[in-house]
């Protein structure tokens, strides 16, 4: 594929709403000899999404700076003249930097996870971002195993729904909350062991309930919750900070981290260096894909959409009422 | 040894000062099955120690509760029926919950370090307490490697000492900053490879100043300035939390957490569990006590003084005033 040739994307025209989203022609990306050049069947949207559209989360160096989507499936085209992994026709998901709402992206083919058969490539686009986090953070990183206790303190959102799988699969337990009883009904049903409504108070005091101490608390809002969430470790518990929706400062309670031995960790996937993606792919690809393979984990997707929509699909993902991931199809 | 026999101890007469301590009779400690009864050489003071004294950091269950000292060294005496790795008359070290300014103290076999013919038994009960708790901090918790940077807050402080020697010893560098001039001074004088007089601010300048990122933070002094110091860490660097005396709570940086990936651990030596401890004293043994027996590493001792003027030596310890151990003899 020559470098003059053009592809549709969607595009932020300028830093705003949703209305900012069009599509647009813009030049195809060119593989480089260790990528993947992937025609795109699907991406999802995640939050972060929507801060780059308004302009406070540029896309890194090396992803189009106005090409937004952060994960997708589809079909290899192109490789790279190094490439060993993928020919031409395999299907693959992954985690990109920025474009996946584009016809066409690019991607390292070690990044690259085969998708199996048995799943859509819309269902798959919905599996990277939500699924990988959740992975790194409750296992590579909290070194969470069977028999443990993982909490949450929002399983409803997106990772929510991924730790609460995962932990089952893995045979480990979940303890979470989420702020309304449906959010909670519907982890329930995905295999969430004990679950309350309410935030990082509720959290501790269902777990006083059950008698029980977690070994991982994967913390997705950040802000005075977390100090509170600490409770509900267990002396050398591992807290993982996903995520700051609810603030960036927390006034630490440092005796208990000391008396109980507590460990907190903050973590982001972007912004590693592409050994790290790569060592997270290829364990993801080893562990979790044949889970999803025999039907052990599901992605959980509220609703596909297509990607002409993505200004509407943005609005509804603002709106905070859905529950699972919302999938563009660019079919 | 009958458990009718006594034998000589300082004892904490009430909660209060220096004043409360006296030399009394107490019952001599019956070894348990796998226990050393060692005849104690010296002892040496540790801040907790005055906490103890003061009656606001009471004994572990099954220390004695007002006999204080936690690390000693001595001459084996009389060993319990499962005992295998040493015989009556050789030299161990240890820490202790509790007992260690006493004749006679109990430790089990597994916990006992052995002392290395080199070494006097007065310079060998100044070393476990803040080596063990620097080489388990540093080393097996923060993971530090050879030609990387370990930052510390009080490197004029026992457990300073012992850091940048450890530092050294390992292949790694120190930078660190005490209160005073002389007090850095010294330390550099024990292998700190990058020093200044401050606190946290001083600490993150040093390094910027110096083009460095530390992969590891020990913090020996808690409080606001733990936020502070954590802006010395390099990418994914790991902070660990020894000491709380400037503060038990912090407003944590979370977004710095997050983007540069950092890891705090609270940790504690005292209240683990004895499968914990013994595994400490084992590779403690296995890879620190050779060094000492080479020369590389040495105890910093400020003074010894007889066991009799243990009141003098608490209110030694309360002046600030010393830089490295203060020992008791017990001959």
């Amino acid at each position: 594929m020559s470098s003059t040739s053009t592809m549709r994307a969607a595009v932020i025209t300028s830093p705003g709403g949703p209305e900012v989203l069009a599509l647009a022609e813009r030049p195809a990306p060119t593989p480089g000899a260790w990528d993947l050049l992937i025609e795109v069947a699907a991406s999802s949207l995640n939050r972060a999404d929507l801060l780059q559209r308004k302009g406070v989360y540029p896309a890194p160096h090396g992803a189009p700076p106005d090409i937004p989507g952060l994960e997708l499936a589809g079909v290899v085209r192109a490789i790279g003249a190094r490439v060993t992994r993928f020919r031409p026709g395999d299907r693959v998901m992954a985690i990109v930097g920025g474009g996946a709402n584009a016809e066409l992206a690019v991607v390292h083919e070690r990044e690259a996870i085969r998708v199996p058969d048995s799943l859509a490539l819309t269902d798959a686009a919905a599996i990277p971002e939500v699924f990988m986090t959740a992975f790194d953070a409750a296992f590579l990183q909290g070194g969470l195993g069977a028999g443990e206790w993982l909490a949450c303190n929002a399983v409803g959102s997106g990772v929510g729904t991924a730790l609460i799988q995962l932990a089952r699969a893995f045979g480990a337990f979940s303890l979470g909350v989420a702020r309304t009883p449906d959010k909670v009904e519907r982890a329930l049903g995905l295999g969430l062991d004990r679950g309350a409504v309410g935030s990082a108070t509720e959290l501790v005091q269902a777990a006083r309930d059950a008698g029980l101490e977690a070994r991982v608390l994967v913390d997705l809002v950040g802000g005075p919750d977390l100090s509170k969430a600490l409770g509900v470790l267990a002396p050398r518990g591992r807290a993982i900070l996903v995520g700051l929706v609810a603030g960036a400062k927390a006034e630490l309670p440092l005796g208990l981290l000391l008396s109980r031995r507590l460990t907190l960790t903050g973590t982001v996937l972007r912004s590693r260096p592409i050994e790290e993606k790569i060592a997270l792919a290829r364990s993801f690809e080893d562990r979790v894909v044949p889970l999803f393979e025999r039907g052990r984990l599901r992605p959980v997707i509220d609703r596909v959409m297509p990607l002409a929509q993505i200004a509407d699909a943005h609005r509804l993902l603002e709106s905070n009422a859905t529950f699972g991931k919302i999938v563009l199809d660019h079919g």
